[in-house]
């Protein structure tokens, strides 16, 4: 009898942590100004979500293509298409210090995958970052100025990241 | 503000209610003979889930490719490789009355093939099945000598189906 859990009890953790996740950071950001970057679009379930729960926000999507179901589509002027490497350091410079809420959900099956992606997120979202925003993710990220914070109830310890982005901490760091 | 759920948390809803039904339809087969089928295999988390957790029984998994996890993959003489339409009455006349448990998950973001699907379940899984088997779905099925049984803890209703498939049911209601 193995404890090892299977995978789909690995995406049912991962998708109760999000949600758990997502739920907190909507009442966090709650009448603070800002847009959402939401880097990974697949099927579009979680746009869908951002878009429930946010109404009001400018939502700007990532991905390599569109291939979401129809009522999880962004329009295209919200959709950046292309790869994370060269559309995420542009993004961040044009959008630079207006995001007050960074998700990523950009993981796949490959371990090579992850690693290349959690290197690009970390190294190029920090410029878009307004101070004190959150950044949630589905991998573990090094963002210069952003701490990570405990996960709130209802979300399985490592099944999901989030982080609070602060100039006055990166300051603290380079001293 | 909208009461409709996401389609995030109908997702996650749905996984919630099919671990919980599964959990509960290990317990019930417990000690009994019978081979399992499953029906859709997908990325394969679902297999990795029962094989998991029934190590010992005979898992046969329907799906038209194999596009699987390679550690969600079957082996090559379990899978049945097609279109339901045809490996589904195939296989319940080689396996007749040998399926203590039938697990479909088939259902997908269209309607047009989830009637389809739920069409060809209804009418070709009854031969297959033991008597006292179960059958759980994603989408509701309509099989000759199954009765719907409620839900266990933990899914929420109308998110997963069982059924309990009896000879016995069939008598009566052709009487």
């Amino acid at each position: 009898m193995t404890q090892r859990i299977s995978r789909l009890e690995k995406l049912l953790f991962r998708m109760e942590a999000q949600v758990a996740c997502l739920a907190w950071a909507f009442r966090e950001i709650a009448g603070k100004p800002g847009i959402v970057f939401e880097m990974g679009l697949g099927h579009g379930r979680t746009f869908n979500h951002l878009r429930q729960y946010l109404p009001d926000r400018d939502i700007y999507v990532f991905d390599r293509e569109v291939d979401s179901y129809p009522d999880c589509t962004p329009a295209p002027e919200r959709m950046i298409v292309g790869e994370i490497a060269r559309t995420l350091p542009e993004a961040a410079q044009r959008f630079a210090g207006q995001v007050v809420l960074a998700h990523s959900d950009i993981g796949s099956f490959s371990q090579e995958h992850n690693a290349a992606m959690m290197s690009l997120v970390s190294a190029h979202l920090a410029p878009a970052l307004a101070e004190g925003a959150l950044i949630l993710s589905d991998l573990p990220l090094i963002v210069p100025g952003a701490t990570r914070l405990p996960l709130p109830e209802g979300a399985r310890e490592d099944r999901y990241y989030i982080y609070r982005y602060s100039l006055s901490a990166l300051a603290g760091t380079s001293r």
